[in-house]
């Protein structure tokens, strides 16, 4: 058992984090264990992508603190977080941690747990659905394919400068027989399309472009590699989205 | 928009199949979706895993109709299926089809969703938590980290025969620096080690088995690739297990 993991009951217990998973945004994809632990708490700590009506369950008297990243400099912000976590854990609070997605997918969550075990602080990590999950439900397609798609992989498309990042294993990611899954891809898409078109992959490879799901904005574009690249380089980025590529079941 | 997604409200229309995720085992892992799918459903066609307390969220009145591996073969038993969700819906009835952690991984969906289309069935896609996030949330680990696993994979260990699939991607594969998440890999594990291990991946890689994640039977043995591939070799196989691997944050 991990340092600090599930050492006391998170229903009672005083000053213990649970790390929440917010789901994709939809409010009906949050879990029954993130609503219950939302209606415990006695502090909120939110990102901007985990706000609007999943914060409704939180109790009314429960403090709200958004630390999304209107706070600063990425890493100012989260040594800013793990601060704020750590203080209101050992003022004795129960805090939850509200985080978009599934927060073990490229949700920082290893920073925020090293910050807990650092304190000594009990905490419990509560999943959630991830966004790729979610994308892939609302086009109506599986991630996964018995035939043909029997890996999928989930890469980012930005390091902490925001650019693609230097270290990626083309031969990897342009598998045509792998559903690939890009966070935080959309400004640097067309340059990732490049690189996997040299690197083999068809340029006609579904690709599926998936915006704010379970919105009332959503919107998703069914296309191909070398088309969504073509969209991206003048599409302008307001909601945060998702890109699928691979042997996606657009014929089914 | 695919044909069949979405063309009816999925809470009042009849003859309408919601293809529900039930999550990694754990019933409070449920999405307030799921739950909400459940209590209006008039049919509920379940899995063995996805059994249990998660069903008490069905209507009392509900049919509650188990299509688990006890059924037969697996592709009569994909047909059966296939063929029941089309009889109840063209019967006009509402219909769920609970399906154990997200449907889309692993899960079969495209032979359902190909069913339904065929016989112009409406339907939606219910996303759910993925066994690799919760098994990762109860070791207390991400699955993703910023600077040592910037792709996270999911494989299965067993093909239609049961065996370690045949195509698999070695170098991909084994990868130190991808965290890779093995579905329904138990039995192959101590063959897919020696694979990983001849190409290249240390045997001292931490790995993870995690099984019955959030049942009272829960059980968590944190190793290593080599380690882990001799106890695999003579434990028997009670509850389904996944199997993580990679710089895996055993660490923190």
């Amino acid at each position: 058992m991990a340092k600090g993991l599930l050492v006391s009951d998170p229903l009672t217990s005083a000053g213990f984090v649970s790390l929440v998973s917010a789901g994709p945004g939809d409010p009906e994809l949050l879990t029954l264990k993130a609503a219950n632990r939302l209606s415990r708490a006695e502090v909120v700590l939110y990102d901007d992508l985990a706000s609007g009506p999943v914060l409704d369950h939180a109790h009314p008297h429960a403090e709200l603190i958004p630390v999304g990243k209107r706070a600063g400099r990425p890493s100012a912000r989260q040594d800013h977080v793990n601060a704020l976590l750590v203080e209101h854990a050992l003022a004795g609070r129960r805090v939850v941690r509200l985080k978009s997605g599934d927060s073990g997918i490229f949700g920082r969550l290893e920073e925020e747990l090293a910050a807990l075990i650092r304190a000594g602080i009990p905490f419990e990590i509560v999943p959630g659905v991830t966004s790729a999950s979610a994308a892939a439900a609302a086009a109506g397609i599986p991630l996964t394919r018995r035939l043909t798609a029997r890996r999928v992989q989930f890469i980012t498309g930005a390091d902490v400068t925001g650019h693609l990042p230097e270290d990626l294993d083309w031969a990897a990611i342009a598998d045509p027989a792998v559903t690939t899954v890009v966070f935080m891809g959309q400004r640097s898409f067309p340059e990732l399309a490049r690189g996997l078109r040299a690197h083999g992959l068809p340029g006609d490879t579904p690709a599926l472009f998936a915006q704010a799901v379970g919105h009332p904005q959503q919107h998703l574009i069914r296309s191909t590699v070398e088309d969504l690249a073509r969209i991206m380089e003048t599409a302008p980025v307001t909601h945060p989205g998702l890109i699928l590529y691979g042997p996606l079941a657009f014929d089914l």
